[in-house]
């Protein structure tokens, strides 16, 4: 058991901005032990007055963007402004091990031995559909600890990169230059979400390759429905590897967030975010439990069979099981 | 209000195999009247015990592969069978209007004017997400009125060919020869899906690519994990303007129906559909009504206040709710 005051100590430590008390807070919230569980959420409610002031970014790109050198280019260069910079990094590729392939050692090796950065691998094998619950949760931490800047990265791929969106303020998406072909089949699902477009690798040979990727993309965006009405979604170049145009991929985030200030929208955005998460926890939580229940099992398990042996259509045993719970609520 | 004798009249005619009396019972199930919801369910009632029996077939292809044609190709061949075909066309591209696009009459002119083809339109755009249930209660209808092939089609783009796949025995998916790049990306989704892969149109000069594309679709399931034990995904090629090839897809179709006759898996299929069809709606019903009531809303707005005001974790406003409903259903 954790005691309250050794929560209380924890708590205040990771205000401080202690390391070794955000990774402890971490380990804490990420747990699923049912212990855990209380302490985890009064340790959460303890630090909330403490968050909300951090820039919340989202970064993707499919594999071979170069994800991990655009981070430490970035993160580098936010340390060099005397920024704080967290990453919390989705790992949606070992869902079976448990582990985390893209947390090892050798990624963002120079950011990671920086005392002003703090990286954190987060494999979504265990979490079991929680993922973007749990992530919120770090990344409040971190807010919570002083870092000016929490980036969620992942790789682009499916509905990980749909989650993500609805975590953070701003969603950069990664692209490297492509045939022709190959980006009309991700250009749509990418230019919904993507806040700023950064083309990566636009160096050396690359760079007619790159002006031409980013013409195309920026004539897509010119013909798609806006996300906010303050703010023109851009696309830009860089090379991570010669560290060249991180700083203006910087300036154009510092300009989303000017832009999204007005009438509010940022706070709006974010109260939304808060406001669909929590009804999506709410609906889950309820629902697991409803059907944990063994009345509401047997009850399910009847009408299944009823249909089953074509004695009940589908929509009267639906009828007939959600009414069955409904009535419950009534009395 | 339909009166009970009139819904008598109604199930009899339809399953008479009465062209009339289908549409109408199409109609009301259809409905989202709510006193059109009670005469439904014992309507859907009342036919069940005669369903069950037709092979029920799911077609998708992008647009411009050439659907309406091989529609009218296979119906047509069915139809030289002695079988009796319904197509039911579900059509995501008018959300506004309401009305079906893809429903106009110049669609499956010949097919329409058979005596014993059916073909339904069904917009998407009035159902609100209910989509995949009526279409299960309109293939339940069909299947009534005798019809020994249902086919629900729709263009295979995003959700709705996951929808559908829910729905039927054999998924189709009608594709047409591309430049390898183009394939890449569409590949693995429908590869994930599909019973069979038709490349249409090959006729001509097309040839060459058809068999190229063939290959390389052949190539890609020999390395995917298998939808079923039994069954082997197949990809055939067929002209549907030559009208050649649509007896070899029949008989693939007949194959896939023998070999998933072994070990019961298509009642296995059929059971494990019903069952997650159920409890999605069973689901989507209770949070329906639990967030309609006043006490419930009451206390999810202020936990949200909470939240905002920085006083509870997101966490904390979750159990909170949660808890809230759940003592509510002990008592």
């Amino acid at each position: 058991m954790i005691s309250s005051g050794q929560l209380d100590s924890l708590a205040t430590q990771l205000i401080a901005g202690d390391r070794v008390a955000l990774a402890r807070a971490m380990t804490l919230v990420e747990s699923i032990h049912p212990l855990h569980q209380e302490p985890a959420t009064r340790l959460l409610d303890r630090i909330m007055s403490h968050t909300g002031r951090a820039k919340r970014l989202g970064i993707t790109g499919v594999p071979g963007a170069g994800k991990s050198t655009f981070l430490e280019a970035l993160g580098g260069y936010l340390l060099t402004l005397g920024l704080k910079v967290a990453i919390i990094a989705i790992d949606p590729s070992s869902p079976l091990s448990g582990g985390s392939i893209l947390g090892d050692k050798t990624r963002m090796s120079m950011l990671s031995r920086e005392q002003h950065a703090f990286i954190r691998p987060v494999p979504t094998g265990g979490y079991l559909g929680g993922t973007s619950r749990r992530t919120r949760e770090l990344m409040l931490l971190c807010e919570a600890a002083g870092y000016d800047v929490v980036i969620v990265e992942t790789v682009g791929v499916g509905q990980s990169e749909v989650d993500i969106a609805h975590l953070v303020d701003c969603f950069l998406s990664l692209q490297i230059a492509g045939a022709g072909d190959e980006l009309q089949g991700i250009k749509k699902g990418i230019m919904e979400m993507a806040d700023i477009v950064v083309i990566n690798k636009d160096d050396g040979e690359n760079h007619a390759r790159v002006m031409l990727t980013r013409q195309m993309y920026q004539s897509s965006l010119s013909i798609m429905r806006r996300k906010y009405p303050e703010w023109a979604p851009r696309v830009l170049t860089c090379s991570a590897l010669l560290q060249q145009g991180i700083g203006q991929v910087w300036s154009d985030i510092e300009d989303f967030y000017r832009q999204m200030a007005q009438q509010d929208r940022l706070t709006v955005l974010r109260k939304q975010q808060h406001l669909d998460a929590m009804r999506k926890q709410i609906e889950e939580q309820t629902l697991q439990a409803l059907f944990a229940r063994q009345d509401i099992q047997e009850r399910y398990r009847q009408a299944l069979q009823q249909v089953e042996g074509h004695h009940a259509s589908p929509r009267a045993a639906v009828n007939d099981v959600t009414h069955y719970i409904l009535d419950k609520l009534n009395h």
